[in-house]
Parts: C-alpha cells; sequence; structure tokens
C-alpha cells in the first residue's frame, strides 16, 4: 500500500491528483490529511506504524514551510516522495527548497512543484514498486506508451 | 532557562554566537545538537519535556531544509525563534524560507541568516524577557546604549 | 498591551487577520497606521513612548522596502515582530528581506509573508505573553489542541 | 545493481559520494560518464539497455542545464534518481531546476544539491530497494540509528 | 526550411507567435509537438534527420525542465534557438535556465521569456538566414523600419 | 556640500570610493557613520539638520535590511542617492530590494551594488549639482571623455 | 524641463503617473516614448541635444532588458532616473537588474518598479530641482507634509 | 569574418574563450572593446558600419546592466550573439536577464553565464556559418564527434 499524507486540506485539490494516478497505475493507496505543524504526534504515529500497517512507500504533499515530507523521512525507512505544492505568496518555491535541501542522511525524492508534482510523485511510486513487481513496471512502459501516443495522436 | 539548539555540531560555529550574547545579557542557557532528521524521537523529547526543565524560550539554529525550529515550535506552546544559518550551496536562503514561511497557527520568530541572526536570537530572547523582567529590559536598553556609543566611538 | 502598527492603511487587509487572532486570545491591543516614510516623526513618538504607554510587544506590518518593523526596533527594547506584507510586485519577498535582514543587535521576530504572517505574529505575541502568565501559555495550548482537533474533524 | 551516471568527468568530485555510500549499504553498482549533450546516443543506448543489463535504479547527476537525469526517465521506466551538481555560476540551482521540475508523467526523484544530494541518492536507492528486500530496509534502519548515535556521541 | 517544435501541444499557443512571424518574413517552415520526455525517440529521429530533410535552423519551445532545444543541439551541428516558455509555477525562470546553461560546445540560441522570445525565435531565424541571402537581410532591414515607423506613428 | 554616510564603519571599506570620485569632482562633502538601528536618533539629527547645515544631496550607503537611506529620505526634501552594500549572505540582494523598493512618495535614487555603485553615487551626485552650475556640468562631460578615451588607449 | 521617455506605448499606464506627479509640483515636461531597441537613432538624438533643448533631467521607463535609461545616460551629462516597468513574466525584476546595475562612471537614479516607482521618479526630480530652487525645495516639503496629514486623516 | 567585441577590457579573460574556439574552427574575426555606456558612438558606429565592413555575425560580451549586445542587434540586422559575463555581486544573473529578456522584433542569441557561454558563442556562430557553408557545417559536426571521442577516452 501507498500511504499519501498532505499538509492540509486544501492541499488535496493539488494532492487529489495523486490519487488520481495511482488509481491509473491499479496501486492501492490511502489518502490522510498529517500536519507536521499541527498535528505532530499523528505525523510521528503515522511515520513509525507505516511500515507494520503495509504501507511501502509514503507520498507527502505540502506547501511554504514544508516540512511534513522531511520529518516523515527521519522516523521512517520507507522511500519518502515529497510534492511542493504552490502557495500564493511564492509558488512553491519556497515548498520546493524546504522538501529537497534534506541533509545528508535522510533523502526526500522531489518532483516537480504543483500538479505535475503530485501526477508524478504517483508515477514514480509505481516505477519504484515496479523494481520489484514486473506487472508494475510493465504498467509503468505501457502508460509510457501511451502519453507517446497522444502526442502522436493530437499533433499539429 | 533559554533552550539553545541546533540541528548540527558544525552549527556551533554560528551558533556560538548566541551563546556568548546570551551570556553577555546574563542568561541562562543550555546548548544541544537536536537534529530533526537524524534524531527526531529527540527533537520530541526536547520539544515536549522544555516546559517542565524549566525552559522559558527556545532558539534552534538550522540550515537546509530547515525543519528544527518549526517543529519544535509544532511541540511546545513557548516561543521559538528560528536562526538560519548559511550553507554553502544557497547562502542559507533555503533554511530562511524553510524555517519563515510557517502555516497559520505555528509560529517561527525568524531572525537574519548567520552570524547576525545568532547574536539577535539572544538579543530577542532578552525583549522577551524582558517583558517580564525589568532588570533584563534594562539590559536591552544598556545594550543599545553600548551600540549607540561604539558608533559614536570609532567614528570616521 | 500588544501595540499593532502598519505602514499604509491598505496593509489592513492583512493585518486584521493580527487584530482578530489578538481578539482570539483575549489580548488587549490598540491598531495604527505608522508610516516610516510619511510619518517618520510619529514613528519616532510611536516607539520611544511604547514602554511608557504600557505597549509591551510591537507587532509591524509593513510591504515594499518594509523599514517599520526595523525602526521600532532600533527605538525601543521590547521585542517587535515584522510581517512582511505582499504587494504586487515582488509577492512579498522585499518585504521579507527588508524586514529579517536585520543587522547584529537589533532583531526583529519576522514571521511569513501576508496573512499567515499576519496571524502567526498574534500567535507569538501570545507565546511571548505566555512566557510571564500562565493562562495565556495555557491559551496558546489550548489554540494548538483546537488545531489538531479541526485537522482529525476534516480529515479526508 | 544501480546504475551512477554523470554528465562530466568532473562530476565524479560530487558523485563518488554516491558511490562510497552505495558500498555503505553493499549495494552493487557501476559509474560511467554518459553526457546527455556530448554523447546522446550513448544516453539512448544506456537509458535503453538499462533493463536488460540488470539495472534496478538510475542515479544521474548533472550540473548547468541538467538533462542527463530526465531523458534517462524518458527513456527507461525505471526510477530516476537526479542530483543537482553545483556549478561556479548559479550554484546549482539551474540545475536544481532544470532537473526537479519535470512534465507530468516522467518524474525525476529530485535530491539536494551537491554532496548532501550525491549522498542521499545512495540513500534513497537503498530505501527503495529496500521495498522490496528486507535485508537492505533493515541496513537503512540500521544507518539510521547509527546517525542517531552519531549525534548523542558529538553532543556539544 | 525551419523547423519548428515543441514540447506539448499547449505550447503552440506561445509558438504560433513563431509561426506568424516567420511567416511575415515569407519563410518556410514546418510546425510540431516533439516531446523530449514523452516522445525521446521522435525527438533522436526529428534531430538526425533533420540536415536531410532540408531543415536550416530549429526553433525549440519548451517550459518547465525544458529539455528539448538543449537535446536537439545534442543530436544536429545546426543551429537551435530555445524559447522558454512560461509556466504557472515559476514564470518561465525554471524554463530559462534549463534552455540557456548550456555545457562548453553544444550551444542553444535562447530568446526570451514567452510571447516576445517566440516572435524574436523567428527574427533571430531571419538574421541567420540572412548571412547568405541578402533578400532575407533585407526584409530584416524592412523589419527594423516597420517597428521604427510604428513607434513614431503612436507616438503620445 | 554632499552628506556621505554609512551604516558602518565596515561600510567604509566600500563607501571610500564614493569619497574618492567625489574628490575627483572637487566636490566638497562629509563622511559619517549613521547607524539607522543602533544610533537612529543620530539618524533622524542628521536628517533633520541637513538643510540647515548646508547639505546639498545625501549620499547613504547600507547592506543587509538596509534602512538607512530611506529613513533619511522620509526626514529631509533633499535628493537622497543609495549604495546597496555587498554583504557576505546575500550578495547585496537584499539591500538592493530595502532601498529601492520605496512607496510612492519617498523615492531613493537607488545605484548599483558594491562599488560600482560608490563609485556612480558621487557621479550622480555630480550630475544633480551639474543642473545648477555648468562647471560642474562640464566636469560631468570631461569625465564622460576620459572614460571613452580610456576605453580607446586600452583597445585589445 | 523635464524629459519623460518610455520605451514602448504601452509604457504609458505606467509612466502617466509620473507626467500627473510632475504637473503636481508644477515642473515642465515633455513626454515621449523613445524605444532604445526599436528606434536607436531616435535615443541617440533626444539624447544628444536634451541638454540643448532645455531638458535638464530625462526620466526614462523601460521594461524587460530595460536598456532605455542606461543608454540615454551614456549619451548624457544629466543626471537619468530609471522606472522599471513590470511586465508579465518576471515582476519587472529583469527591469530593475536592467536599470540598476549600471557600471562605474555611468550612473542611472533607479526607483522602484512600477506604479510606486514612476511617481517616485518624479518627487525625486523635484528633490533634485529643488536643489538649486528653493520654491521646489518647499513643495517637496509641503507634498510630505500633505502625505503626513493624510495618514492622519485616515487614521484607523 | 566575425565581430567580437566585449564592454570592457577585463571581458576579455572570458572572451578569449570565444576567440580561441572561433581559431579552432578557422573562422575570421576581430576582437574589440566597445563600451555601451563609455563609449556609445563608438558602439553605433561599429554596429552601423559591422556589414559593410564584412562583419557577418556579432559576439558581444557584457556583465552588469549589459546593454551591449541588444544594442548592437537594435542597430544592426546581423545576428548578434551575447554573452553573459559572471560579474562579483549577482554571478552574471543580472547580466543574463538584461541581455535575454529583449523585446519582440530585436532578438539576442543568448548563451550560458561566464567561460562555457563564451564557448558556445563561437560554436553557435560557427553552426550559424554552417547553414551557408558545408565545410564548416563539416566542422561542427567534426567538434562533436571529438567532444564524444573525448567522454569515452576519459571514462571512468
Amino acid at each position: 500500500m501507498i500511504g499519501v499524507v498532505m499538509g492540509s486540506r486544501s492541499d488535496w485539490e493539488t494532492m487529489r491528483h495523486t490519487s488520481a494516478m495511482l488509481d491509473e497505475f491499479g496501486l492501492a493507496h490511502e489518502c490522510r490529511v498529517v500536519s507536521a505543524h499541527r498535528t505532530p504526534d499523528m505525523l510521528v504515529t503515522y511515520a513509525k506504524t507505516a511500515v507494520s500497517r503495509g504501507v511501502r512507500i509514503v507520498i507527502a504533499g505540502a506547501g511554504g514551510a514544508a516540512h511534513l515530507p522531511g520529518m516523515i523521512a527521519a522516523l521512517t525507512p520507507l522511500p519518502v516522495i515529497g510534492v511542493p505544492i504552490r502557495s500564493s505568496a511564492m509558488h512553491g518555491i519556497d515548498a520546493l527548497l524546504s522538501i529537497v535541501q534534506m541533509p545528508a542522511g535522510v533523502p526526500v525524492a522531489t518532483v516537480a512543484i504543483g500538479e505535475a508534482g503530485a501526477k508524478n510523485a504517483a508515477v514514480l511510486a509505481a516505477r519504484i514498486i515496479g523494481v520489484g513487481h514486473e506487472d508494475v513496471a510493465q504498467k509503468v512502459q505501457s502508460h509510457m506508451e501511451r502519453m507517446r501516443t497522444e502526442v502522436e495522436r493530437t499533433q499539429l
């Protein structure tokens, strides 16, 4: 199972693209609001119990001083994918730097700001699952081919 | 007592200026390395026990994806002062944004990047203590006067 | 009493969130337009008489070349909280840097750009008051719990 | 096997930290210079044959207009980790944006700029392998514990 | 013939200005969607067959992690003009840096972000063709004179 | 007389270029350290008495949260020229924005960051004096000619 | 007379604020579109004949790669005030840097981005004229007082 | 012939790489210091006589408020290549934006900041000449092959 978390209810507008894309790949997942700053205990519990609850990858979206992905990465050995959410003041640059500039030892796999990143978090999760599951790797391959034919189909 | 924490041993090079300035104001403090990413449990414990251990203000220095000040602010009702540490790649801009752009509800009192900020964290702590302690407020006033006379003394 | 000042009448759109949040904490405050550039004498008078008028913390919001918080901090030993107001051209980055990058000796406790920062200035003030007043510290604690339950209540 | 590629011989100064960290996790890997711009055919061949050659994850480091990670991600369904190399002119910001801002459909798991990112690329690879291999997940866990004790051991 | 390519169908909104301006100069051209990330094989084929198909200059527009212009430049000895497309999150700064910061040996002639750049790509192509064709150089000269008289005609 | 002020003794390293260039134009001037933050009263006095003391233009250099030029401009009707001093953390960008982004009504004539700006502050002062004094305007003209011949003399 | 020039007809939307403010100060001026890039000869003529035509100060507004103010400053010994016009892609940062970062020897007195800067260019011109004309200096003083009373009048 | 110009004698440190690379391609060229700001008449003359003097392409390097490439492009119908020179304060970002953000109608073919860009300006010139001269196109092709073999030769 893939755990999809976000720092605020309003982030769902972006993160629902992650969920939809995971559905497209047929990957089971749960979606939760877990705020690093408003529910830090829930964050700790979520991260520490993730492995035992069967979570294999965590996708975390957050904006502004985006601490959620990095703190989860500090509390679980699972791969954590971070999605910088675009906020009004700084277009998501603050979130991007808060997520990607992790210190040596605790990585967050950071993707693009906003909707593109939200979708790509799901694709990246599929690629990661695909390392051990040929059927999922095949789905990634098929998705790449669909994108290719889509470009050809809508050619100018 | 004021709690001075930093994300890494190497941050001491900057944060020792906080300690020295707190000494100048005669303010008791402890200094600890508490890494949000490498010692998250210590972070939680430190923040949750701060009040009961007699800490009144926390000063937290961190660089890069600087989550330490914000996470402490999420875990204690004490005022938290954040010092962005200058790192090699981005001159501390990443740390500044990671610290200052906190969501509504959980503030971090952010000061300048680097050594100036480290010193100012101590001065800010003195000003905060001074709200309730006239003697400390007086020391802040004296420090302001010393700065003034220093400018006059070293006039061109 | 907490002094809330802002550089321009139009900043009220942002700073009214400070006032509302201070009300939520039951903290007495006054709101004033004090322009560093258009009413510098009023700025000096405001800052110099703040202590004697019973002000304990100053919250100053300003945009662009935001000199108000720093100049007040230079003229009073009280803790000064700076709120960078988002302006049209630079999204508040200019205000953020003008407020946070104070030289050693004269700190401004800087919070996030815009509305989130305006709210957090009030919360930070409550935390500072809470250092000496257990009842206010308790209100901060309750506010943190309300935020937590709000996340749980609006869970996906 | 993990494929470690970099855009230029001079990137080895950074990417050798990836190799050393992979060794620390006991993860087999190969290191190659593959330039997107000077050896584009080698890039295509490398990416297209990666799966059949037994590569499971690609780690790609590049600076400036860093196209290597994204182009490999476009040519293979494997997970690709991108390391922004710090160059003299822009401190790696150009590389960071060139790597992370991928369009929907083709993700690159981006890590921090420079040496910290190079190390974290290896740790992230270990976390990804760990999804399917309990022994590697255990090594990640042990590494996290070593970091924790290291902080405690070098406490101020 | 001039080859006009763009990374996505949606880039046509910008790149149609290139096509219209090329028409104004009477320069034959073809327009194609060629995605570096979704159709990498088409990219390679397009670039490698460009010379033999009679293409003399390639104009490539792309946004975000804009790899299209640079990869074409790596695969053909023709001059390549890159147009950074403005995307929602970063105003095209990411695209600008991804296009212009090419390593020594493989240049992309980069023009301004967005519509102005799209038009200028066509003018630059006309100037390049004009090096060997006096009639096109004359058209560039006439265009410069038309711009001049347009300023005079709409004088305040 | 031209008043040259700077926020800190260490700014002299930059501002001595202003003084030297004013000497080159034969323009009388005084140099003073006036810190907006450490000597705010001196700032107010300096600005308010400038006209009566015979100052005709104020040149103010400052770094970081550079409030000195703008505050002087708020306190005197004289033209104020601002020189952003390069500081270690942000290369003077913070100073540039703090100086140039003044609100409507109170301008600061901002010049380039660092030494070039320090020199240009003097040249700008000479141009301003030259509006009313033909001999100074002539000196500006001569200086422009010397620069021209210097380029010709050191031609490659 | 003050010469007000702008790089494009569309800049009038911003620069009309300069004209209106100059009217408020009773300062004679002319407004012209002079494009550095589309009418370079007009630029040269305008700048070279400015002194003989009675222009005493030039105010130049431009956006993007804003070369107009700097080129005029290179061609006349008059003081030149530069107004960075906000363009769609980069909020005027490109214009600000293109105008302010002049090399040693040829200053442009740069004001804020957009409308505030356009107004301030006029105020700065009034301050400059005021150096030699007491009546204009008096008008600047009165304007400062009007701003002050306006703040008081619209007090919260 | 290719005209290589630069805004200052000190830019030769960067632009000599252009000259050396043009030699490598056997392309005749002249090198001149032409300052937009210190020798504006020389700039006009240089640009206006370039065609008649047999110049086919102009390569212009400049730093800071880099007006040289754009002004030459405004004064000649030849293709103009701009090289942003890295200056101490802003790493060449100011030069990059001043060069690349040209308005519609007057393009500058911008290359990377600093030495890489200086080399690439020469390669781009060779590609442009190659459009009409098969032998030069062949040299570009050979250079691409040499880069490829160089990567292979220095493989890890």
